[in-house]
Formats: structure tokens, C-alpha cells, sequence
């Protein structure tokens, strides 16, 4: 029997051991999509509590507290830091076999040397301990950055995005280096009616175009687009319930979009249709560019009316959905191969049941062109846990090439939550030894240490263009 | 190697075994969805073979034999008992690492004491012994289920049903309590046509209500619940291919519920609102009665018209359906959540592709009002076995708190089925304790025996208010 | 840790080491389903080259290099045989625990002796040597055959084909038993337009029955299926997105079959509805003749437009649809059965997720006539690999009756590929022996020997009427 996350943890043979001591551990961390705050990065942003750092803004703590039954004052609410934490602390015994469980304990011991379970018996010692701890300079935003080795990272940033933090954290020189990525999805939002028309407004503004057409906007987007990229964005990123696939033409594009601005709802097949073409304008856009695109499909979001309108988006009432993806994906990457204008493409799904559908979409397009061009993307949301890692990289490794693979990134708005490059790392170097082990791969500890250390670092090194 | 199904069978370490003795094995069963015949406990009945106890009405172990290719004289025909017998036993050699060969030798193991395979060798002599034991009190109907100190459990009753019998076993004072369970899926099955329009008629006759119209339905079905729940139901359940969720106002519910009275049919879509908003209205009805309520959703029925003309209903043709779920079941949630009259809800797929959607749904109406207020529901019909159970575990783990799960029922026809707890609850503890084996949970006995006598028993305890 | 590829490769128990070499691993081989050249096995085709037989043909090989970013030139293109080669071998390495990997080293090892690795390092050497070895005549198409007892195999042929071939292979007498199986794709394909109108003037032709209207086209088939039948045909096979199922007269068959005929488009739906009608008349036919019908659903084909019209169809751009099939399906299976006209089926599907629907659906028809009669075939193209194939099993086994599998086949273009059957028996009999290692199954070799053979030989034997 084991202990419990000791250096060997999830390391299940000697092989594993081998591979990630001697291949995966000691490299650094590119983290190509999060969704820190540049600003808090550019100010170094010191953490009051433990419980901003960890509470704040953790949407998977406040599913499980809600689901164990804790008021909401203990969770968004009005109680007191300490409250939340020790609420929170309770809770954790709770979370067996869930995600969190684990999380919660790397990053105790990682970032604070706390090698207790958090439990209510030590909430209160690891409350002020961790305290302590985040009041030193180690412990502020970069240092805890710094802290994991992370070489480089891609925050997630709105085309109106004055990426003002971006320009200060490159002055400062410190590291890690800090990217924009461009998320454009409010810019074709046209189901947001009057929120869509405010958005064009601040659009014209940034961008210095005034936005009356349709035309218009596509050119704002692309001078955003050259914005973003002069301040080093290599990335873009969407995240849509599927992607959209029309003929062109099957609806007047600009009278779509002057029905909205002027205040007129348009039915939903109309708005996907909009949608489509921009991605598709978008998707020719990055390919110039030599960007990557990134897809994050089949999330319902907002499904708690009830609670969205108390406490807002994004506080944990999002979930999985069963859209059909295959159809729609593959014309629309089609449309973007066909003239071959298909950018580098990273595709995520949230539906670990579309995971074969995924994997086998992106191998149609990949044309020798790129190593990797196409990918299926690492376990995501839900899935950015053990067993969705795995199901991933198995069927990934089944059905393309796992060898090819850019690997992890956190997609956290924590700075807490890099232990999981080191979390992926371990899975993947055991479950290539557990391939050794079953006499079902040779036992080449060079040649699978370079496919580790691929998977952990190079791949991603090189499919990003983050210094050019 | 072990052998077969001993103390230890599933219970693949050390830690396993104490988990399993030590926290689960001797608690009571609440089997809080099942078909049993309230009838047949309250008249305590004798099985005159054991053919009669499992083959009678058990359409797993028909599919089995037509798939052997035997004759369906030997099955539902005309054949004898013994004759019917011996042909199971010739058909369970064939069933290897199906949960049939599991549930055949648990079964004569734990209520008859054999420990011999069945199989042609072996028939004649197991047919004489489990009559001759069957002839004895211990194995009445009554006596099997005390044999497996199942301390409460819920039948699934018709709203029309007289409770005459529940009411009888309640007198008798005897082990175990029986509940009815309120299942209303005929009360708005509105393409039954003619059949629709008798039940209405017996409906009227039962609650004393002329059901002239649409509000007359709402009234004699919540005549019903409160006569339901005077007898001490608590819960109601639900069979249906998908949820279905519409606008309200989209047809005129009045005129679908009256062109169907008048023996006119109405198109699929009208009644499948008209479905929506039945439950809906039973479901407020259900939170305001302290209830909770169940969803069976995914199976499509009679796929074997042929067969089914010949055999009737729930005779082996039923199978698991590739419906989209998410949408429908997040708005009909959601109508019963905005208004703050959300029950308790247990959602059970039969669609294994579909535990990632549910695991997750669940998770957005868990609001802190009640501990696992919304339930993904343990392994259903195709999934009630090992590989299904675990699945169903391993996702609630991820995506939810596996430690508020109410775990597991039977959802049988059969008397002799409750050993299917004891296979659950190996099966957790197991699970757990392998976590453990492999460095992933802490080797901490006294918290995770809680979580499985939680999961085997106490969550159930308080998630239902059977003695309320 | 174990040798790779060893003698008791992926056999990781002693138990499956007995079955596998007690039971499995001398049977000889029923291919009843690839797509090898009657052509190539009639002329017993020599291989000028290794990269002749491996990678002329194999798209599986051609997607990996693309994904590994190598020019098309190298792989379809100009490049020589030689160079082909030596990219491919630099490809292997990349190719770790996709099934490229396992079958690339178990065909070296199996009909070449090669024990290396290939790779860059190896590749001269290699190429030399199986070079040398295709030259003999043990190499040769029929020698290839023969080195895996393969006892019988089934081509896949259009219904106009002439089937010379099989004549011949037949008047030579050699091994293995050659036979055609029926595949009428074509022949309803009315989305082809010109295509399938100079389609049916061929049919007309080879059938001798001028194609005027649809009962004629229904009679060249006829025609066609009794010709074939006199071949020794006894399969016939389909590929579709989906089943479609339509109420019959739904639409005017006669004129949807002269519009198109006469140069006519006509819309999706009506081009289903052909198929579905001409499929149930094909149903009936083959149940007719005894013959069993196969139905591989679920891909989506052609995806990359630009690639297809450089390199023509089957050539790597085939991909994993999410199509709905449950109701179709069950409504086209029940309208063959409903007049009891349901021939021996085998349903084969891409997409994993759909496993638990097949597996069920097929339940639904077996009604105690044949054994097996409806079966949920072996993992099919992008499931033909380990973890596809113990999932279709595992499905298999908890939803019907593994026993009754007609089991494996290697549905190839390739002389090479037969090793797969090795492969799948050494993964089924450690499937089985996984479980008695566990407890979950009695440790009786003789019974589960049976198991075994059955599912590997004698179940495809009795199951399919080849020598009638």
C-alpha cells in the first residue's frame, strides 16, 4: 500500500518512476490557455487569505459545498473569509475520488510544504499557516509562478481588451512571459440583443472603426487581430455549443446583423448562421497570421435561472451537453481546408462520449503540412481529471497520435492550480510504463522519455509561435 | 487465484475486506425503487418451484435463452416448469461474464445455501433442493426479504391503484416496511388513445373526481398523491424516453387533453407538451409534499412488434435509446427550480454514453437547501451490473460528491434479488479501497468505512422521509 | 516486466497463457469479412516490395505520417518504394500505443521472423530482408494465406462484378476457401446522380434485365444475389451513416427512382426513403437464401474535400460520425421482422459511445431461432484495436451473451493483416482469465476453453452457411 501523494504519487511501477523523475519533472511549464488576470500578474498581486486565493472564484469548490448542502452565505456569500475556509474544510473530506481532493492536497503540499489532509480538525492551523505563507513575497502572484517553473503563459482576453498588463509584465521583464489569446465569442454574439449593441459600440471604439455593417466589423476584428498579435498573441480561442455549418449564402449575412444592431431579434438559425461566417472570416485570419485556433465544444451554460440571477455567470451552474458535433466540425474545418486556410486547430470537447469523434476529425485534416496540426485537446473542465486524462490520451493514442500531442494547460483562473502540469505529467508517464509493464511496449526508457518529455514541453514549445 | 464468489468475491485487497466487513455487510437494505407485488408480501406468498420465483418473470434471463436460440416454449411457453428449468440450467454456462451468472449463483448461494455451479450436470439436483426449501416459512416471500434484513422498501404502484395491500402488510406489523410509490406515467400517456380515455374513467372512479377537463386531471391526480401519501409514499417515479421541455403557451393544453378524450388523436409533439406540463405540475406538487421524485429516461420499449403482439408488454424487446437529454432535462429542472419547488430528484439513465450529461445536470440544481438534493441514480436495467455500477460511480466521483449518493435498489419483479446490494456494496468498497491501494486515497479506514455505510445506508436513511 | 511481443504477449495471467495456447492459438481462420483482391489470391500476387504490400494501400499508415507532419510525396506521392519506406519506418517510433505500433511488430515477427524494432536504425535492413522474403513463394498473396491457416475468407464485391476470380480460385482447389459477399451500396445510391446512372446501365448489363423502373432495378438484384448465391456468397454487407426507417409509401418510390434516373436530383429525405425500401427488399432476399447481412454504421466519409479530390476516395479522410441510430434501427429490423423475414445480422458500429445500443438492440431480435441469430459485431476500423475490442466485448458480455460471438475479422485490404486474429484471441482469452484471476469467474478451463474455441472458430462456422 502507498501513501498518499508522495513523490511517487500515481507513479504505480518502477518504469513510471523512471519516466517522469527522469523526462517530465524537472521541465518547465508552458500553460498555452488560462484565464488568470494579467492585471493581478502585472501588480504582483498579494492574496489576503487563503480563501481568496482558493474560494473566490473556484465555481468546482462551490458545486461540491452546494451539492453537501452549505448555505450559500458560506460559499459567494457574506460570511467571513475564515467562515468560507473552514466551511470549505469540511467539505473536503467529502470530495473523495473527486478531482478536488487531490488538487486541494498538491497544492497544499506544493505550494505551502502542508503535508496534513485539510479536514475540520486542521482547518484552523492550515488557515493561518497558508496565511502566513501568502504574505511573503514567494507567495504572490509571480512568485507562485515562478514557484512551479512556469516558462510561459496565455491568458484568455476580450477583443476590446486594452492588454494594457500585457505591455507592463513585458517591461518588467520578470517571468514567466505573459500572452493575450484572443477570444472573440461576445463579437458575434448576436443573441445578446442590446448587450450585442453595446459591445459593437466599445468594438468601434478600440479598434477606431466606426462598425455600421457587416464589413465593418470584420475589419475591426482584424485590426484587433493585428493588435493582439504586435502584443505577442499567437492564440485564439471560442467557446461555442458546436460549431455552425451553412452553405453560404443560406442567409443575407448583413441583414442579419443590421436587424440586431437595430434592435430586432433574429431567429437562432439565423444568429448560427452569423456565427459560422465569422468563424470562418476569423479562421482565415489566424491561418495568415500563423495562429492557432482553439475550439471548446458542448458546454450548456447558465442552466440555474434561478441562481444565474442571483450570483451571475461562471459561479457553477454550467454542464455538459449532447450536441451533435461531427457533421457540423467537419464542413466547417472543410470550408477552412479547402482553399487551404485551415490554421493550427486544438479542439476540446466537454463530452467525454464525443471523444472518439473528436480525435478521429482532427486526423482528417492533418496534411502532413505541420506535426500535429489538428489536435484533440487535453481533458477539459469536467474532464481535467485522472480518468478524463486518460480516456483522452487512450483514445487520442488509438486513434492518432499521441506522440504529437501539445499536452496540458490549466485553463484555471487560479494561481494555485499549476500542480496539475505536474498531475498530467504523472499520468502520462504511467500509463506509458503500464504499457511496459504489460509487455505491450518495449521497455526503451530513452525513447520513451523523449515522447514525455515531448508531450510535457517540446510539442508545445514548438507548435506555438509565441517568440516570432 | 480466488476462487469463485466467496467471502471475498469483488473484494480484490485487504483494505476491500475490511471496508466491506467492517462498514457495509451488516447493514439493513432500504430498497427504494423496486417492482415487487405488494400482494404477494402481504399474502406472504409460496413459490411452488423455483421456476415460478425466477424464471416467471424475469425477461434478462429470456433474452438470454432466445439468444442461445431455445424455443420460446421453454420460456414463456408452454412447457413445464421443470422442463422451463432445465433449460435455464443449460443456458447459464452460456452466460460467462454476463451479470446473469453472477446474480444466478449469489442468489443460490445466499438465500439456498448451494454452493455448486449451476449447469446441466447439476439441475435436477438444485431443482429438488430450492423447491424443497422454497416449501419452507423461511422462504415465503416475507421471509426472503427478511433474510436479507431489508428494513424498508417501495413498490411502484399505478395512481389508481386501491393500496389495499400496503395497507395490510402495515397491520401485520411485520419486517420490512413496504411504501407505495406514486408512477403516473399512464395518467398523461395521451397517445394510448382509447386506453387513455379508459384509465381516465378509472381515474374519475378512484378519486371521486369526474375528469372533464384538463383541470379535473390536475385535481384528481393531486387527490391521488395526498391519498398516496397518507399511506406513506413519499416518492414517485417516472418512465420516459427524454424529458421535454416547451415554452409554456406553445399549444393549447386544453384542446390536446380534450381531442384526446373525444377519440381524436393529436400529433406527438402536443403530446409530449402536454407530458411537460402534467409533470410539471406533479412536480411542485411533489415539492410541496416533501417527496422525492424519480426519472427512468433513455429505454425505447416493444421494438419487437411481432413478439410483442404474441407475448405483450415488458417481455424482453426493450433497449437502451440514443436520445439528447441535456437540453430538455436543464429547462424542465430549471421551470421547477425558478420558483424555488424543485423535490429531491433522482435522475437514472439507461444510456451509458449519456452519465456524463446527468452526473453533471444534477450538479446545477444542488443549492445547498438539502445534502445530494438532485441525485444521478445508481446503474439502471442494462447498467445494473459491475462495469455499469462502477461507471456510474466513477463519474459521480468526478463530476459530483460520491459521498451524498443514496446508492443502490433493486428495481426488481423478483424476491430473490436482494442480494444485489451486497454485490453494490462490494463493489464500492472495493472501488474506494483500491484508491487506496494505489497511493490515490489516504489508507484512513474509519472515514471511508463512513462514506460506505453512508452510501450502503444512512444517506438513503435521511434522504427519504419514509417515517415522516 | 515482459518482454514485448513475446509468445505470451498481452496474455497476463497464466490462466490466459492456458487458454490461449490450449484453445485458441491452433485453430485455423474464418475471415468472413475484408476486402483483399480475388485478383491478387487467384493469381497468387508476388510483392515486389515490402512497401508494396504494407503501405500502397493502407490509410491508416498514411494518416500517422500525415499527423507527423510528412509531405503526401512520401506517402501516396512520387516518391520511391524505398523512400516510402524509410519514412514510414521513422514514423513507427511515433506511432507508441496507437495499433500501428502492435501490428507493424506482430507482422515482422509473424510471417518475416523479424524480432527487431522498426526504425530509423533498422530500416535498411528490414526492407532488405522482407524484400527477400516476398520473393519466395511461401510470400506470395496465397502463401501469406496460408502461413496463418486461414481455413476460408470472404471478399467484398460490387453486385456487378463478375466474380471470375473466385471461379478460378476455386478450380485451382487451393486454401483457403475463397467466397464473394454481396455489397449493394451502389445500387441505391441515388445521391450519385450521373454515376449511378451509368451504375445501373452496368447492372443492366452483367444482369441482362434492361433497368426501366424500380422493379426492374429490384429484379437485376435478384438476379445478381442468385448468382452470387451460386458462387458460394452467403453474406452480403452495407455501410451507412444510418439505417433510415419510413413508413412505408411515404414517398412515391417509382418516381424517386425515374427522377434521378432521368438526370433529376431529388431531395435527402426521399433518397433515404429509396434506400430504406430497397434495403428491406434486399432483407427479405437474403433471408430468403439463408444468408446472413452485415451493417457496418457510422462513418463519416470524404471529410477532407481538398485531399479527396488530389487523392480520390478511401485514402485517410474517413472519420467517427455521432449519428442517432437506436429508433431507425429498431424500426428497419422490426418491419423485416414483423412477417418473420429477418435474415442472420451482424451490426457493426464506428462510434464507441453507441456500443451500449447495439449491444441491446440485437437482443431485441434474437427470439430463440438461431443462436446468435442478431449479433453486435467486433470492433470495426477505428475500433479494431485492444481497448475497442474489450469494450465491444465487456458491452457484449453485461448487455447479451459473449458466448454466442461469431468473433473476430480482419476487414483488410492487406495479405499481412491476419495476424489480427492472433490478436484478438490472445485479448479475449485474457479477458476471460483476467476474470478468474479476480474471483469472478470459476477456474474451469475446460468450460471457458470452449468459450474460447467457440468464439474464435466454431461459432463463425456453424453461424455462416458457407458450404451449403
Amino acid at each position: 500500500m502507498k501513501n498518499f501523494l508522495e513523490d511517487d504519487f500515481l507513479l504505480q511501477s518502477d518504469f513510471a518512476k523512471r519516466l517522469y523523475h527522469g523526462y517530465a519533472k524537472d521541465l518547465p511549464i508552458i500553460d498555452y490557455h488560462n484565464h488568470l488576470s494579467p492585471k493581478e500578474i502585472a501588480e504582483n498581486y498579494q492574496f489576503n487569505t487563503i480563501s481568496e486565493a482558493w474560494l473566490a472564484g473556484d465555481h468546482y469548490k462551490w458545486r461540491a459545498m452546494r451539492t453537501l448542502g452549505i448555505h450559500e452565505d458560506y460559499i459567494t456569500g457574506k460570511a467571513s473569509d475564515k467562515e468560507k475556509f473552514l466551511k470549505w474544510a469540511g467539505t473536503v473530506p467529502f470530495t473523495v475520488r473527486n478531482p478536488l481532493y487531490h488538487w486541494t492536497h498538491l497544492e497544499l503540499q506544493r505550494y505551502f510544504g502542508i503535508h496534513e489532509l485539510l479536514g475540520p480538525d486542521t482547518a484552523e492551523e492550515i488557515y493561518e499557516n497558508t496565511n502566513a505563507q501568502l504574505a511573503q513575497k514567494s507567495h504572490y502572484a509571480q512568485g507562485l509562478l515562478q514557484q512551479q517553473q512556469v516558462e510561459s503563459l496565455c491568458t484568455t482576453d476580450e477583443p476590446i481588451a486594452s492588454l494594457e498588463y500585457h505591455r507592463i509584465i513585458k517591461k518588467q521583464g520578470v517571468s514567466p512571459k505573459v500572452f493575450p489569446t484572443f477570444r472573440p465569442d461576445k463579437a458575434f454574439a448576436l443573441e445578446g440583443g442590446d448587450d450585442y449593441v453595446l459591445y459593437l459600440e466599445q468594438l468601434s471604439e478600440v479598434s477606431g472603426i466606426a462598425i455600421k455593417n457587416y464589413e465593418d466589423l470584420l475589419e475591426a476584428l482584424d485590426n484587433r487581430i493585428q493588435f493582439f498579435h504586435d502584443q505577442g498573441c499567437r492564440l485564439a480561442d471560442h467557446g461555442l455549443e458546436q460549431l455552425y455549418f451553412f452553405e453560404e449564402g443560406t442567409y443575407n449575412i448583413q441583414e442579419c446583423f443590421l436587424k440586431v444592431k437595430n434592435g430586432r431579434p433574429i431567429p437562432q438559425d439565423q444568429v448560427n448562421y452569423f456565427k459560422s461566417q465569422v468563424l470562418l472570416f476569423l479562421g482565415r485570419k489566424y491561418h495568415a497570421m500563423g495562429w492557432a485556433q482553439q475550439f471548446h465544444l458542448g458546454a450548456i451554460r447558465d442552466n440555474n435561472k434561478r441562481l444565474l440571477s442571483q450570483l451571475g455567470p461562471d459561479t457553477g451552474f454550467d454542464s455538459i451537453g449532447d450536441f451533435s458535433q461531427a457533421r457540423a466540425l467537419s464542413g466547417f474545418l472543410n470550408a477552412l481546408d479547402s482553399t487551404d486556410q485551415l490554421a493550427k486547430t486544438i479542439i476540446y470537447n466537454l463530452n467525454p462520449a464525443d471523444n472518439a469523434v473528436i480525435a478521429t476529425m482532427v486526423g482528417n485534416f492533418n496534411d502532413g503540412s505541420v506535426k500535429g496540426k489538428v489536435q484533440f485537446g487535453s481533458g477539459w473542465w469536467f474532464l481535467d481529471q485522472k480518468q478524463g486524462m486518460e480516456e483522452q490520451m487512450n483514445t487520442l493514442s488509438n486513434m492518432g497520435l499521441l506522440s504529437c500531442f501539445v499536452g496540458m494547460l490549466t485553463d484555471s483562473r487560479s494561481f494555485l492550480s499549476f500542480t496539475r502540469h505536474e498531475y498530467f505529467r504523472r499520468i502520462l508517464c504511467n500509463l506509458l510504463a503500464q504499457d511496459v509493464v504489460n509487455g505491450e511496449l518495449p521497455a526503451d526508457e530513452k525513447w520513451l522519455g523523449k515522447i514525455v518529455s515531448d508531450i510535457s514541453y517540446y510539442n508545445a514549445k514548438s507548435y506555438f509561435d509565441f517568440n516570432k
